[in-house]
């Protein structure tokens, strides 16, 4: 972690000028007038911006329009900060420009709508999906919107997102979900529905055929793991083994459902396979997206199991097939589709399922700088999901 | 290939000595008797025996007897030699031992049964498996025989096989099946049921989820890729395209229904996404079970595709999730379980499926070193399955 | 048969003024002019008009133009006529209101599109389905647009439909589909696809579970019946027993594929039976829609089978659970929700399916009511489809 | 109910005569012995006895003993009563000849083995599964042990079954159940793994396909009703109505985790609706058996929904395909295959499932007649599952 005090001062940090691109402050500037950055007036708002540089920064920005008449405008009240945010920060997404304003989960009130959306109004209290779709074309028709031609994650990477006052939603009718309107269902339950649960879900548990009965491991307990372990349980497996190196977030995945937790490390393979009496687990979700965790999977997975990878790889990972190809093994990879998303409102309209306390820290717009630096000191920090309050 | 001429001399070069191994010779000297190679009684038969060295050997043995209520002794008329015979040979499967049998495909005739023997008598004309169950363990029940705890992959590896006059089936009730007696059925056609077929159906057609109006493509034209190229066809995929290096196999796969051949090698990926509108295959069935032919089926995979490994692995390969993790890939192992042989075998009598044309040559047990020679060298000879006649 | 002679003399018959309802006639002329019926302008089209009476009748009518942003404009080059175009006539589907112009089944090219219209542009070919999918509620997001809040069977029912030069296609981008450029493909083969061959498909096939190996039946030789025995081919089944009256249908059937016919009456349940070595049969397709044949259905359905229901039913039937409460029976009903016609276009387009030769007769737009009168006579001129070319 | 006051004095009224078939006495006495209903020895043991009449009777006879060498000889610690073997007193089971031992519900210690039985050792305590499995046949295979060929049900209904001290249980290999060895696992909790959880678990549950968020209804709260309600919830619905006309039993529904209860009779439609926002119920499981709860279904079930039978039919229902035949429904039948049994006892082993609070009543051997006049008056005894305990 970049801070050498324990008290988090990210706004003298972002003062210092090392963080934020230089270039991109300069283009700004140039481009649009020398003080866009903060020039508040009726027409614009607050929006966390990607600048190229390691730390997000607070600007103002015009408040979006409708541009094609499928578009709606949402007003958010909470956005989240997710892991795929810091990779933007740390240069791994060349997809995302500097200048996009981040941020792909978020809940709010439409303030507008375009002439051919059909299934919202404005006043609607939605939830934000990450995953933009069309509806139509031949991706969004097999379940695989996360491969809309025009849709996919498209807030917070191609075009600007949620971690804004206003966000304009594209394919409204496709991106958006009706929040419901139940008592005791917060804004923090809502926002898990725009990536964290629909991922943890779609990748790793229906991914990797969770059925009654089975005994499933999910490596690593961030958010995702953590989301994992929670849907997990919607489908009764007889044993939930969480694997991790940090220890406070093992003795945290016993409230979200763990029966078992093993550190990672020197034995841990061994352990697993005591607590399955031998035999090896039959649904590995990966959640870290490293080599050696998926390295681990392959040495846990029983005969007729699945590995389910969620982990965002960044390189390649050596497969052993040599010991495998006969073993009966299903690997998956999937990006989130939000093909469950209105499921999982439904569960959580009927009190079935809230996730609301994976959410750790919150903090309003202005504070934004503490809540990126507190999401990534999540070591130190003990944060899970961390929100932006509008 | 070995052999220095064209013809196959192979009795010559058995009579050398140098491929069998000589501890074996001497083993079976001092432990049976000085003559056991070639002493034929009525309680003897011919088999054909892994030595320890690179050719496989006719030898006497005694018959075979119920050893278990459950066995059944089968006398072959038909046994075919597999691409797993020759890996034996080469030293490549610790689990044979010098000294067995070898042989885990073929076709013949019930001689007697054990006293728990419940759906096989004598006289009944069998197919034997590849895949021996006890239809008892908890694999067995959960369709994956491969893994028995008292079965799986025995004949020819772990027990004598059934390249022999006659052979010990243990649990027989699972580990036969009952030949179809219709017109125009061959023992030709028969043997490629007890592991070609079911083989390439479950581990690549069934676990690829080869459906209607899919893209298929199998890397490998050897019997068992071809044996995919057949069943293959049974979902109605509404393209097949054959993969390899060796033309005249290309041109074979035609003949078994492939739509598209193309041949290994540079611009092999460019001429599949070509013929598949840039989209990619959406199964693509792996047959060699070398790193490079699954690289290949990672370049050529479609977004939603699925690649099911049937290719014999003898080392780790290179996953490269860093492309895949977001593509919502499905790779799959299995061994032959032999699960779908029942139905297969009514395919077989109502003449919906014919393979018997995958056997290119034919030899009578005497002669069964020209057979392994053939086999072996099946570049040169275009050999897909090679058959002992007794 | 309407008809006293063998030659179909619709026209003298139209012209008594007993069939097309005179409460229509009376209407239109009111309304509209008093010579509506007849007055072609470069403003007008001919089309084939529900009067309330139980004749069809050519009428001129207004061109239809965009109403909606999501609206098509289609120029038909062919459509075709269905079982339930004669059920409207005879007035057992109240929600097809007299001065309707009737029709689901086409083929045409897009003359204009709203400007919401994504996937398709004017020029394109294309088939329109039977049913409009606004691809948006939650009906359609679950695959069953059959029961679109907005769509459905709309098309020929509750608005205007295709069997006149023009028709209007709301909720273009899901009802119509692009039709495939190939050699060969005839516009009979296409139109097979706005209804016949996706119905039989999903409400017979798919919902039957029809698999390699098994047995199947199809009740009734219609069109939508050896849709069913076409579509079944696609999964491999090693039998297929298609049950009729009609000894001309039955004789038909094989050449579309049935291994087996019986003519229903006595001694059909037993001929089944001794077709399938006692078992009954797996998947029992009914394609006809009145008590004896679903009566039928449950006689010949094998333990574990599947009743997969196609016909279009006015009363209720008997189910004899007494029968079969402990017999692992699966039954299914259907609307066409036409999620495979893309699919089906694809197996077209590479040559695997064609169903054109279900067409056993056409007409030109003049020649409606012989058209009308062929297909409704269907059991004396032998029709299967009969088309209208324009 | 038959007894006139509240206490269930079955001993007066057995002594009466009356309900035993005196033919049954009379073919005892001559057959035997005069006294063989008491004459215990170390050679006999008690059982409940079949007599034809309408009462159960508590017989001396003789132990069991091996008979196939896959036999298992059990001694029983605990057996309960199904609704079934109160058909069988009704004489409504002609499969179930006078003479025969009741009961297919039971745990017990097995006291010794069959020299073909390769799965279970004496002194194993086991669950006797309602339904025995050869393993073999064709239907086993399928996972149909319900039709196997030399099984099904056949404990107490074509042979002697476990309402006794000792039962044989023919293919034990596969027809019993290896008891978990956990702490605070009840005789309770295990006998309902013969019987109840598994039939409500694939008849109801699974053929019904409940998934997460899901809506479902259970009509008829008896045991195996509550069994689908308890079951149910392993797959995470969002919704499990109950439905009975006896209030008692609806309350008692809460426990086990029904989310809502709805009264049988007028206004039970419209409150379903209600509840379900006018779309009706995606699974609806019939547990009574009647064609009055068959109709409800039918009114109930939601496009594209499920209806599970559960119940055990003796006539004819009204299929209304009138108005289902477009609605894309599934029906389904199914007899209890206990294949699930072992997946439920891990559940149970591992905390995630216990059932043993269905046990309302529990009888020694020696009352067993009160047993089954309470389980009869369960009305108005609340009597749930009634136990006898050896």
């Amino acid at each position: 972690m970049h801070y050498k005090d324990s008290r988090l001062n990210a706004k003298e940090w972002i003062l210092s000028g090392r963080i934020i691109h230089p270039a991109y402050i300069k283009a700004r500037r140039s481009v649009v007038s020398p003080n866009t950055f903060n020039m508040a007036t009726s027409e614009t708002m607050k929006a966390v911006v990607y600048t190229g540089g390691t730390e997000a920064f607070l600007e103002d920005r015009p408040k979006p329009t409708i541009v094609e008449p499928t578009d709606a405008i949402v007003r958010l009240t909470t956005a989240a900060i997710c892991g795929t945010d810091l990779h933007i920060l740390k240069g791994d997404v060349p997809t995302c420009k500097p200048g996009t304003v981040l941020g792909h989960e978020g809940v709010g009130i439409i303030s507008s709508v375009g002439s051919a959306v059909k299934a919202f109004k404005t006043g609607d209290r939605v939830v934000v999906s990450c995953i933009t779709s069309c509806l139509t074309c031949r991706f969004c028709r097999r379940g695989i919107p996360s491969h809309c031609l025009s849709g996919g994650w498209l807030l917070g990477n191609t075009i600007d997102g949620v971690q804004a006052e206003f966000a304009r939603i594209p394919h409204a009718d496709g991106s958006l979900f009706l929040a419901p309107d139940a008592e005791g269902i917060t804004e923090k339950d809502l926002v898990m529905v725009s990536d964290v649960l629909p991922t943890s879900l779609e990748c790793g548990v229906q991914n990797g055929r969770v059925e009654p009965g089975k005994t499933v491991a999910v490596i690593g307990a961030g958010p995702v793991g953590l989301g994992a372990v929670i849907n997990a349980q919607l489908y009764s497996p007889r044993m939930v083994i969480v694997i991790d190196l940090d220890t406070n977030r093992l003795e945290k995945a016993k409230d979200f459902g763990a029966t078992h937790t093993v550190q990672s490390g020197p034995g841990a393979v061994e352990e697993v396979m005591r607590l399955t009496g031998g035999d090896g687990v039959d649904v590995v979700i990966e959640a870290v997206g490293i080599p050696p965790t998926f390295a681990l999977c392959q040495e846990i997975v029983a005969v007729g199991g699945n590995i389910a990878n969620l982990g965002v790889h960044g390189k390649k990972v050596d497969l052993h097939l040599e010991k495998l190809w006969n073993r009966n093994i299903t690997i998956t990879t999937r990006n989130c589709d939000a093909v469950t998303s209105g499921m999982i409102l439904k569960l959580i309209e009927s009190g079935k399922l809230r996730a609301g306390n994976l959410v750790t820290h919150a903090y309003n717009m202005e504070s934004v700088l503490d809540a990126y630096a507190t999401f990534t000191a999540a070591a130190k920090t003990n944060a899970l999901k961390v929100l932006l309050e509008f």
